[in-house]
């Protein structure tokens, strides 16, 4: 954990260095992700069996690889009536949210007489990477599959890798909950490959989302162009800015609420208060002891973790937009003063009441944000992943004339005659 | 030039073939390219004054390399008044079409008291790459830099090489009318690093935009993360479904209208009357005759122009989708109908009377359109393109003991305890 404070000298130098702490280790596998996708693409199912019994120490033939409706059903069974309920309620919070994010369409005919319009199609397929093992979270699958639904996307492709096997119970019941079509036990950059080229077994779709791995996130980019991709997503990052009037112990929790998911994870405090920012240290290290997750929050708060002290939070606007965090808490007594000057933020929780954790399952908003800084130019996930925007012009004869003079003008000036002539030839009629 | 008729035995695989067609060559840039960025970012002005003065054929220091505003004064009395009329016109358009692009902030209180939203804000930064020589449309320049200023981006930047020198007038005239705040005469992948990484001349952006050559595209590539980018355009692309009662002689303006821009575009036809495709072809032939870009559309045509008969156009709604042209003309009785059910194209001209160049320049909807299928999965550019969006959650006590139960128990699933306790620590108050 470092400390900085905001009135020192050489503050801005420091502050600079721990926005460039390169977080993320990236494993050279590009190699490797390419040879699969070259697989794949030349083999179909027998590359994409071949590769899924090898990682995921398996013996699948190609018609074992789609998780049936009787699995899905028997999954459904075996998660508590608790678990059940509660992703109930994420789901209908989710879907509810996501609906006030579908866009309007637009169509007008102007003074000229042009109809000028716009229209938003949702992608006729999407697949939904979900990551097997430790990091299957029921919560991301419905962050990912709800907007598609949302935007009314005709297919939905789930895949998650089953190594030895092993089915997650509440990944299948969040995916049946929230409306996936089909639901492949395949993972790591040939299911990537599967959903970008198609196999015989998996038809292709035209977008992949979802979090994966270091494969997984090399797939994603080689298959781009092929198929859309969402942003591949680093570690995760907290950002609080609390006064003195906070209950330590509560802002430790949300620190460690994010350290807790990766030892790349990164929890920043900013206050205005000195012997505040000790209490919370101090609670920081009493709730470590006690955590399940303890050396894994440990080690992201005793390599990254970060302490600002400023004069006044109010000051903190330009701290923030440079951090440009994934999550923003504004733990102080007039949030929406200070979340109005803010730029850069993938999501803002207001309040001392709002602990980021809500947003991660119940609150309605998306979870999956940008990170690592590019809250600058990105937004989290949401609808118009799953939507495209078709532009329209219509013209009838006299709007042609209203409005072709000045094309034919310009194209002449860029020395496109062909453009001006599509337009003359009309004109001259 | 191919020809296909949807009737023939073998029709799929001979479609499916056109469709893999690659048009683009890539050339092997990209080690030159990531010398070009490693040095601006180690030596920042020195790197880029190297490299402008190597490639560009010029002797300038860093002093030189803003535009200054007496240049651009004079640049703006260079442009005949019909060009600047015409570009005023034009701007004027893209502007009203642009603004109603903006979307909507939501913030509502839902019925379990918690307060959800999301709003727009527009990047810090954008910078605007424009190519020069040849390839030096003003009308690009507007279609860039009119929809962040509508985004309300506080500075937009402009790149723009001046190869030996020589200025383009009319790029530089719409750049003020456009209200572009900085514009640097640079380019290549010097410029692109310059602006994602910052010299002490020119401050770095969030976001790049604009076409280039193999080289800006493959820099635009690499600072990916760093900054955001747009798309990567491919060749241009005309899909025009025309039926028998159009003059053969405008249909085939239309496919040359594309032809020109690159020996790499693409122009198709989609007819039900093999008369009027023969009537077509003829057509072509004969205004390309007289063509000034003769060579280029020519070599566009013979190499990837396609004809395709169909029994009934109301029966290509697969084709189109399958081909998801970035510029779609429907020239047949009833164009709503037809355009109703396409799922993807970049932008639509409804009518006879709608050449795609009056999109280009005039008509308000941007030019730069999804190209090589990616209509599938994205749009054109836009307003959104400048923007992103901070969701926002709200909670009190009472808000928080609504829905913060639900959270704690996905959370204890996933055997994430550091969350649950974020939000249990609150309710045992």
């Amino acid at each position: 954990m470092r400390k900085l404070n905001a009135g020192d000298a050489g503050f801005d130098a420091a502050f600079r260095a721990a926005l460039d702490d390169k977080r993320e280790t990236s494993a050279d596998v590009d190699a490797v992700v390419a040879q699969i996708i070259a697989d794949v693409r030349a083999r179909g199912d027998a590359a994409l069996v071949d590769a899924t019994n090898k990682f995921d120490r398996v013996t699948l033939t190609a018609a074992d690889l789609r998780v049936s409706s009787d699995e899905i059903d028997d999954a459904v069974k075996q998660v508590p009536v608790a678990q059940r309920d509660a992703l109930a309620f994420a789901a209908d919070r989710i879907r509810a949210f996501h609906e006030k994010q579908r866009p309007s369409d637009i169509d007008d005919v102007d003074a000229a007489g042009v109809r000028l319009g716009q229209r938003w199609t949702a992608v006729a397929a999407a697949g939904l990477y979900v990551p097997g093992g430790t990091a299957a979270y029921p919560s991301s699958v419905l962050m990912n599959a709800l907007p598609a639904k949302v935007a009314r996307v005709p297919r939905l492709v789930m895949v998650v890798p089953m190594p030895d096997g092993v089915a997650n119970s509440l990944v299948l019941a969040a995916a049946r909950l929230a409306g996936v079509d089909e639901i492949y036990r395949v993972g790591g950059a040939q299911a990537v490959a599967a959903l970008a080229y198609g196999t015989a077994t998996i038809a292709p779709v035209d977008k992949i989302v979802g979090p994966g791995n270091a494969y997984v996130a090399a797939a994603k980019r080689r298959v781009f162009g092929q198929v859309g991709i969402d942003s591949i997503a680093g570690p995760s990052e907290i950002l609080v800015v609390a006064d003195r009037d906070n209950d330590p112990a509560w802002i430790a929790a949300d620190l460690l609420s994010q350290a807790e998911h990766d030892e790349a994870a990164q929890a920043i405090l900013i206050t205005d208060d000195a012997a505040f920012a000790t209490a919370v240290e101090r609670e920081v290290e009493a709730q470590l002891a006690a955590l399940p997750r303890r050396a894994t929050a440990e080690a992201s708060w005793r390599a990254h973790g970060l302490v600002i002290l400023v004069a006044d939070v109010r000051d903190s606007i330009a701290l923030i937009d440079a951090i440009a965090p994934e999550h923003l808490e504004l733990a102080v007594a007039d949030p929406d003063a200070l979340a109005a000057r803010v730029r850069n933020a993938g999501a803002i929780f207001l309040g001392r009441y709002a602990p980021e954790a809500v947003g991660d399952y119940v609150a309605g908003p998306n979870h999956v944000l940008p990170t690592a800084r590019t809250a600058r130019f990105s937004s989290g996930l949401g609808v118009l992943d799953f939507l495209k925007r078709t532009t329209f012009v219509g013209c009838d004869d006299a709007a042609l004339r209203a409005i072709g003079p000045a094309a034919i003008t310009l194209a002449e000036a860029e020395g496109l005659q062909a453009h001006a002539r599509s337009i003359a030839i009309r004109l001259a009629k």
